[in-house]
């Protein structure tokens, strides 16, 4: 039998998240590991009136795509497949991978080609701005959090509420509460970030502060902005590994000097994390700041989906920012790291304290 | 680990059945059940330089949808499935059923409203004559069958000839000794067929006999044609039930005068029979008469597929004649029913013995 709060969690999905409408049409996307899930997603857009469209392929799909393709073939891009996004009022995409390390191996230039084959596609979906992204959880997962299938089922629904009696409730408070960090935010120019090892400045002038609240993301939970690009000033000691590509950077500490990276090391992979950081100008400044406010996610757990909404967490990208903040950082990457305040941490506004300790004082 | 046959049949369906090209757009469709043989298809594909675009939906997609959907979702057709059928090259669909009963209690009504909605998709599919059909064994399957999974596959793997050392040469083997039986058959005007309580004559007078060998349908094995609608003179009792929306027609009798059914009886579902006849004018006549060919294929396994093929059998459709055999017969529907010949029975052609006792003399 399907876990109930898999249906509940496709509810919230389809009736907050998306707000599906009669008539509508719903793109429902993931691989096969994510199927029951994606099931209960085709019901609920049913009992809206809108149309399911099953957009599945295989768990191991990407994995052979890469054994196989040739220059040509990681460049294909169906016109069907644009169509698709096209025709979409709303697309549903559930990642749910069976082996986080099935791309290991994989050059690193073949993945980039692929990237930019597929990037008018991302550009239709984004830009269309009825997305959202969840994750089912599966034992691969569950393995990179330390934690067994049942007790990381646990940790995914209660981080995203569908624990709860009443799940959209929940996330209409964490929306108001949310409203009220921002309103504390809201025409500061200057963010100091204080923890071990860290003490960075920067400047957020003229910025928006976005307040995500479950429309993109499920979990959801944090408030975000783009630092004005030539403006961090000082050090940074990331508090958990960055995991990409299938490599983990381990105890990553950057130094900032007029927005740019002059100093970065890191315990493991230091190599893989100073090439990243020279892919463009853009990857070597920041790109994005981000608040976590979720405090159903207490833990790590090596996806940044869930760690970057930790409660009492920040998160300082470098790379691309998003253009709904005003930021104007371009680059190829957007590497999210994440600096734990729970500590001995704090965070203050143009000379205030907004968070100190994980707690927020609003 | 995949069953190696699994493979072995996707290379037989990629570079056989389609012969897939470099460049060629490949759509590769099915269940999630179907997912070992979907990924190999996928994998085939790509060694021959084409490019694969899965299109799977959950196993249980159907059944929801059904239990949901109100008139405007069943009438629903997206323009972008009707895209991604114009734009691919070539169709692979696998049936990968995991409860053949699972559509039992669904109002014939509500399936028709969905059929004719997804006819010009259909028709599209059809038209573009580049299409496979095959099934991947599922235990539904092998419960039908009556077999336990592992005996069931060995039989799916065998009739596609999977299991031989050279696939493909078996396969050209099977359309060389097709054609010779249409070289008996060909010019012919009157068919004569006879087993227990079954002697029926008619005509296929100007119309064309088709070889099918694994183009359309893995496994194969059969030559047909459309006999001529008016025709049809005498008794056929049916061997093995009908089966179809989940029901099952047990010991068909049907009595043809001037090509029309004049009388018609069942042990079980009789009603359901006659009511099947009755769907329109074209209901009531033949339209194909097929000779199954396929010595792989020994025992009845209640799937179509699988069955029309039986070595040694013929089967005659009720409905709708496929337009390349010069049929002229129109129906909604086409409703295959097997008289097995290999017990006393034989096949004439201008008084020429073709086949007897499941035997073909050629």
């Amino acid at each position: 039998m399907t876990d109930l709060r898999t249906s509940r969690l496709a509810h919230l999905l389809v009736n907050y998240s998306r707000n599906v409408k009669r008539g509508h049409k719903v793109m429902i996307g993931g691989p096969t590991a994510a199927e029951p899930l994606l099931l209960e997603l085709g019901r609920e857009v049913l009992r809206r009136g809108g149309h399911p469209m099953y957009r599945m392929s295989p768990d191991r799909a990407a994995e052979v795509f890469y054994a196989e393709a040739k220059p040509a073939q990681l460049r294909f891009l169906p016109d069907s497949a644009m169509a698709a996004a096209k025709e979409a009022d709303h697309i549903l995409r559930v990642i749910a991978e069976t082996n986080t390390q099935a791309l290991a191996d994989v050059a690193p230039k073949k993945q980039t080609t692929v990237q930019k084959a597929r990037r008018p596609l991302q550009d239709a979906v984004l830009s269309k701005n009825a997305w959202t992204l969840t994750l089912y959880p599966t034992e691969a997962y569950a393995q990179d959090a330390g934690m067994s299938l049942e007790a990381f089922e646990d940790f995914v629904y209660a981080a995203c509420r569908v624990d709860a009696e009443d799940p959209v409730a929940e996330w209409k408070k964490a929306k108001a509460f949310q409203q009220k960090i921002i309103r504390r935010l809201r025409g500061a120019d200057e963010i100091h970030i204080v923890a071990p090892d860290t003490d960075l400045t920067l400047s957020v002038k003229g910025r928006t502060w976005k307040n995500s609240f479950g429309s993109h993301n499920m979990p959801d939970g944090e408030v975000f902005t783009g630092p004005v690009e030539t403006s961090a000033e000082g050090e940074i000691r990331y508090t958990y590994p960055v995991c990409t590509r299938g490599k983990e950077v381990v105890d990553v500490r950057l130094e900032f000097e007029g927005g740019r990276v002059v100093r970065a090391s890191a315990e493991k992979n230091e190599a893989f994390l100073k090439t990243m950081l020279r892919t463009d100008e853009g990857a070597s400044r920041l790109g994005e700041l981000g608040i976590g406010t979720n405090y159903g996610i207490q833990r790590f757990v090596k996806n940044i989906l869930f760690d970057e909404k930790i409660g009492g967490s920040v998160h300082l990208a470098v790379g691309r920012s998003y253009e709904e903040t005003g930021g104007k950082n371009k680059s190829a990457i957007h590497w999210d790291m994440i600096c734990d305040l729970r500590r001995g941490g704090y965070l203050e506004a143009d000379g205030k304290v907004v968070q100190a300790d994980g707690r927020f004082r609003v």
